[in-house]
């Protein structure tokens, strides 16, 4: 799953903007929308709690053969069996990560410079989400990314890099250009009252950048 | 390390509760006035404080040859090779966290009751925490533990069990008798004056039980 990694619509969930009961709900709506990836991101809930739903989830990833990406906490990943692990510059090394879950998983890094970047290319990530390219309410310690910024990441690396931060349906045709692989939503998808709707219509925005 | 582990004086750290800078000030000091095993919970860090934490911890055990366990996160365990992680009953279960790490390293769980107990020592658990013995201010969510739970605990399984939660001076010699094999102590030792001399009483103090 994880060569030729199809990262054209990036789900990252957010228990606060589900228009859904549950996550996985959420989840399979989303991907029956079309998104190619989705990302777990649990920040309430007790580990235990995150344990079981990582278990939920990727069973509705892996009906719709979709990687399953767990955000920060690596343990949980290998608990659960998942795709892999994105991480933020506050949490574990990429190369550190790349060490407990070996070559055949996918890992991620949120980079805001080319710096970044580089060093986590270098440190085998598999990909990056770069931002937040537009203003956002989801994450409150995102840095902003300007449309220059991103062009300068996007060539500054040859793995592929999804955008991220406020990308909707209004914003994400400002993306053209940028070099980028993937659309990385949150609310555009996840809060919207027609999940799979939604995503596919990002999807189409996408495929028409 | 894990085979003979001596429970006798196993101290949490606190980052509310220390008297000193730094964790790793505390726990040198702890460890020279005679702790035995040194838990790293750390629930505002971000991760990769938590993890440069854990490494610089681990040089401090290291050299005093004394474990060092991770609270919750395998990940970070296994990140800085640490002896072992301990988890509650809200994280990853006893037996998922085995898998990760492996026979040789320490896995802990917390218990309040001897159901729990029997379960945790059969998903591989190498030692107990019950609790919280004594009311404390430290954990919010430990749940109570009398003395006649505790002693049904220790009873129930053949594995060490500490006694955790409110332990001190005042209240540790109400544990004689209770079959503990030590006593696990955060503020009785972190946040005294003199972190040295109050480990040093609080061995004296189990070792006379």
């Amino acid at each position: 799953m994880k060569k030729n990694t199809d990262y054209s619509l990036y789900l990252c969930t957010d228990e606060d903007l589900m228009s859904t009961q549950t996550v996985e709900e959420c989840v399979e709506l989303a991907v029956r929308g079309g998104c190619t990836v989705i990302q777990l991101r649990e920040k309430k809930l007790t580990t235990r709690e995150f344990y079981h739903t990582a278990q939920n989830v990727l069973k509705i990833t892996r009906k719709y053969n979709v990687p399953l990406i767990i955000n920060d906490r690596a343990d949980i990943a290998m608990a659960v069996g998942a795709d892999g692990v994105h991480v933020g510059q506050k949490d574990l090394p990429a190369n550190v990560v790349r060490k407990m879950l070996g070559p055949d998983k996918i890992i991620g890094v949120s980079c805001a410079t080319p710096e970044e970047a580089v060093k986590a290319a270098a440190d085998s990530a598999d990909y990056l989400g770069a931002g937040a390219v537009f203003p956002t309410g989801t994450k409150s310690d995102t840095r902003p990314v300007t449309r220059d910024t991103l062009i300068k990441i996007t060539g500054s690396v040859s793995i592929p890099v999804v955008a991220i931060g406020g990308v909707n349906r209004l914003t994400a045709p400002g993306l053209r250009g940028t070099g980028i692989k993937g659309l990385a939503v949150v609310s555009a998808v996840a809060a919207q009252p027609d999940i799979s709707a939604a995503a596919a219509e990002m999807l189409k925005i996408y495929k028409n950048l």
